[in-house]
């Protein structure tokens, strides 16, 4: 009477004559950890598995000419990218400007060993920074070991195979917590566009402090920040413009160059704003002896960037403190608290996010990811480098550029070298309002406000977590805004697990017997056994003909849920109101079986069986009925 | 070919002709909560509503002579239990004697008119007892307010309908957690065996003590106890012999009469034992001027436990330390600290737990029982009680003495009111390691070894929160035990969230082509989604066949993981691979539409749908085989 759901024999039945992966019928369990030590260790070394743990085994003897040019043309690209970039985020982050060109070198060589990613170029991050400048509070010491902690706890994190918790955070919470990021980068750049000091760390405060302070602004910094912004909206429009796609037969070679070229000026607009402002600033301080704008060499420490790469060193393992006072090892990790899992997690994140929106369709390996990045952290930790990872910005121009292979990282490395060897005595004339207006200019398409739409059309539900995390993020301490908004969405899934959905029918069987069948939705686990009992006792002593539950759908179960379904059993014998399981999984069975009295709990697989469990039924036998006259 | 699973026309189409509860195909929501505020309010001003929220209005009306007689010896037997269990609770506690005895009578009144279930007598009980002792430490006015704002705490629980908290104390953990407190319990006794002083909180740190201090231990307080326990111990199995059961024709009267008596001397055990050695102690008092064991007057503040009733009086706002500083409310709270979440969590789990043990078969209300313990709490609060509830010791005798109602409770009540009035001054010669026996000799059979067989026989891995729970209550504070076992099973039910499985199948259409069909278990929440289109894109990459998603399990999903679709989609899309759901539930599918690209995510429900489908996709037209010949 109820037909179990089957394939058709002239398909499911016949096993796939020619395909190499026959296999009719088998269950992917999760990790397949269960095949003992030795196929484990097998598993672990293996040509397959060095192609996985060092990537550039697996492409480097593919490599050829094609692939060498687009690596040097993304490379060089990124390069641009990289410098006004690496020395604005120092700024976020609160260090000397040298210090972020410091992290986007050495951990860019290790990637090319390690990364998995093409289009992942490791370097400093504007959340990543912000982070920093919250946990370090501008101590270089600190920032440094923060570095080195990240990479070890990122690495820690790959090995023991603890990628799966970056899958708490879902869509919802990721883009609240980036928006708002995104607003408080910007926020923090507010300060060098007017030339004002601001105080408090929460966006609120920070917002509150500037209207204080906004009459103290000089002229020339926000206007030459504002005509800085200007120019790089539209240099970014005018490179995401394409001549000639519209015409018929396409675009003619004349309009393609020029599209090349108006992508060029779009790519490197941030080099060009930089390198412009900063001709201006040594202009005015070469012939007047200052400048109307305050310059980057306000941030040095005595008015000069260093030159030079750093010496390979140690990371700092102590520091003296401002009133003179040395902190230990200890002291510092105790500083730090929080901050040596928060930020390993959202660098992780984010680099994995980025990863996943260039991955054309392969399989991403966090795992492998988490040990790049962690090993790039490390390595850039004794340059000296405070946290980075990958960055959406970098990715974008890498991939646009034409990337090929991880390889392209030299080339940027190479690029930020020669400048940290030849040009820093330059960078101290870019005024600090030029490079607020890179990061504003960018940051703000980072607010995700579009995803806000779509997420009311499909479950407005998760709009709770997302606008939650963003508010809570730009009220309290940013790690406990996004804790908060995954607490509150694993809440969503424990309320998922603790109220189940119920269909219930009334049926027939063939010969006449009413019987009401009960369909519970999905798995019977702690939360829930409870709700379950009190819904099947309300539904069945509303009527006293015999109850079916139908556990096709009942996937699972535990040691809870099989004591609640040996009071249920017990229950409907102390009422003589029979109960019946249908198709109850082999592995759930076992677990009902191991506590319910084998005579309450009666399970039947095929409909016929009905028909003679109840006609067996004794307890039926004053109220059943005749079988119906067209049968 | 896949066909739909449907119930057979001649049982699911017809409707049930003369079945009252007709109703063919209904989905029972989780509260039904969206049919308005209108009918919220009729619902909650109905008669039905009067008879739930206030029980005795819907059994009263039909209360005869025959329950009446039932009520009568229940309500006198318990209280022979309570008595002398009041008495010893109020020791485990750290409060003066009397202090049992005010909790035990005007709760009982009160859960008259509200509480749902005949066999649950309200007083204090073990674990209660001991939860107050730690968090109060023996401060009569801690415990007192204590009492009061759980009783607040309980009712706001009912009244928000927060009762599905304590759906996530799974069995294990429960289990665990009792026979925790169960062996602290005994542990606190030993003192009082021995008559030895402990220090400690953590039942290792007491043991320690134990074994250090055992050679000044008295010779007397011991052997009493010990005799004690063996005396109780075996009137328990007297009590539980049934004479001439095994014969065929059945128990003669005279063998009924026996069995009864012997029933009797089980259930009054407790009493029996105190009052005997309160004798003794008071004929050694009588002779001698002292007595060789230590007496309760040793717990009462000035020798003598004060009788008669509590007058009523608002619970203490603030109270001297014993430094003679003054602590206000506020100061008081602060103190209590977690407790007043813990203590009326742990009530409501322990009664709750009690009420479903004895309710043949009928649901429990939650809710109600929280709102009849919290007002039974803050009444007794106004009597100088501490916190209380359920005790599962009490319910077993309750049921045993063939309860009907809830209004046994009175002369439960009664009979302590009687104590407090007429005998106080002679519990002053009951011994102290009498006492300590009747505990020690029921705590023991709170340990629920009993249930690590069938929990290893039904699910191993939930002998790992069991387990674990109990062994960090002991070494813990008792809270954090607890909260451990709870978050580690959450963990279970996030892991069994983040990893649905799989069936794969490889199957053919009916003209011969090939599709491979994936077929996730579960839902689709965030958790999950990264590795359901990891895996997705393995099985699909390792052949280039079509492929069908089978998602009649996945009954729910969110944006998370319609964004994964949308990649797993485009990824499809870039791959020139062809991909189809098959049988979406509407919810799901909006949910997916609302983020995907409707070119991309093609659902089918018809299995010929799926034939149309792969015949027009010119993606498979180089490879598409023609029909075998046997078709």
């Amino acid at each position: 009477m109820i037909p179990r759901r089957k394939h058709n024999a002239s398909s499911g039945s016949l096993p796939p004559p020619d395909d190499k992966h026959a296999s009719n019928d088998y269950i992917l369990s999760d990790g397949g950890a269960r095949d003992g030590w030795r196929a484990a260790l097998r598993r672990r070394f293996n040509r397959k598995t060095l192609h996985k743990r060092i990537p550039i085994t697996s492409w480097l003897p593919q490599y050829n000419a094609e692939k060498a040019i687009g690596d040097v043309i993304a490379g060089i690209t990124v390069g641009l990218t990289v410098i006004p970039q690496s020395l604005a985020y120092s700024n976020i982050a609160g260090l000397p400007p040298q210090y972020g060109l410091y992290g986007s070198f050495f951990g860019c060589f290790i990637y090319i060993l390690l990364g998995g990613c093409r289009a992942v170029p490791a370097g400093p991050t504007a959340i990543a920074s912000l982070l920093t400048w919250q946990v370090a509070g501008g101590v270089i010491e600190k920032a440094i070991l923060l570095n080195f902690l990240t990479g070890l706890v990122e690495l820690l994190m790959g090995v023991l195979g603890l990628g799966f918790l970056i899958n708490f955070v879902s869509g919802p919470v990721s883009s609240g917590f980036t928006s708002a990021v995104a607003l408080m980068i910007a926020t923090s750049q507010v300060k060098d566009m007017f030339a004002i000091s601001v105080t408090g760390t929460t966006f609120l405060q920070q917002w509150i402090s500037i209207f204080r302070n906004i009459h103290n602004a000089s002229l020339w910094d926000p206007v030459l920040g504002f005509v800085c912004i200007a120019l790089l909206l539209s240099m970014r429009k005018i490179g995401m413009i394409k001549l000639g796609e519209k015409s018929a037969e396409g675009p003619s070679t004349r309009q393609k160059v020029l599209t090349k070229c108006m992508w060029l000026l779009g790519t490197c607009r941030n080099a060009i704003v930089v390198v412009v402002t900063g001709v201006l600033g040594f202009w005015f301080v070469a012939t007047h002896g200052t400048s109307p704008v305050r310059l980057m060499a306000d941030n040095a420490p005595d008015g000069a960037i260093p030159s030079g790469v750093p010496i390979p060193q140690l990371p700092p393992f102590g520091y003296v403190r401002a009133d003179n006072s040395t902190a230990d090892f200890l002291d510092m990790v105790s500083e730090l608290g929080s901050g040596l899992l928060v930020i390993p997690l959202i660098v992780l994140l984010e680099d994995i996010a980025i990863c996943k929106a260039f991955s054309d369709g392969r399989t991403i390996d966090a795992t492998q990811e988490m040990i790049a990045l962690g090993v790039a952290n490390v390595g850039n930790s004794f340059m000296q480098a405070y946290p980075g990872g990958g960055s959406l910005a970098r990715s974008v121009v890498s991939n646009g550029s034409g990337v090929k292979t991880t390889f392209s990282g030299l080339y940027t490395g190479v690029m930020v070298i020669l400048a940290l060897q030849f040009f820093t005595q330059y960078f101290e004339f870019i005024p600090k309002a030029a490079l607020a207006a890179v990061i504003i200019s960018a940051i703000l398409f980072m607010v995700e406000y579009d995803v806000i739409k779509p997420m009311w059309r499909a479950k407005k539900l998760d709009l709770i977590p997302g606008v939650g995390t963003f508010v809570l993020c730009l009220t309290l301490p940013i790690e406990l805004g996004i804790l908060t908004g995954v607490v509150v969405n694993i809440i969503f899934i424990l309320y998922h697990a603790a109220r189940p959905k119920f269909s219930v029918e009334m049926l027939k069987t063939e010969q006449g017997v009413e019987y009401l069948m009960i369909t519970p939705d999905r798995c019977l686990m702690f939360p829930s056994v409870d709700y379950v009992r009190r819904l099947v006792t309300k539904c069945a002593t509303s009527s006293s003909v015999p109850v079916v539950i139908e556990c096709t759908h009942i996937y699972s179960a535990d040691y809870t849920a099989a004591k609640s379904i040996e009071q249920l059993t017990a229950d409907f014998h102390a009422r003589q109101q029979p109960l019946y399981f249908y198709n109850v999984k082999p592995s759930v069975c076992s677990i009902f079986e191991a506590v319910a009295k084998p005579e309450h709990f009666v399970v039947f697989y095929e409909d016929d069986e009905l028909d003679r469990l109840l006609a067996a039924d004794e307890r039926l036998a004053p109220r059943k009925q005749p079988p119906p006259l067209q049968a």
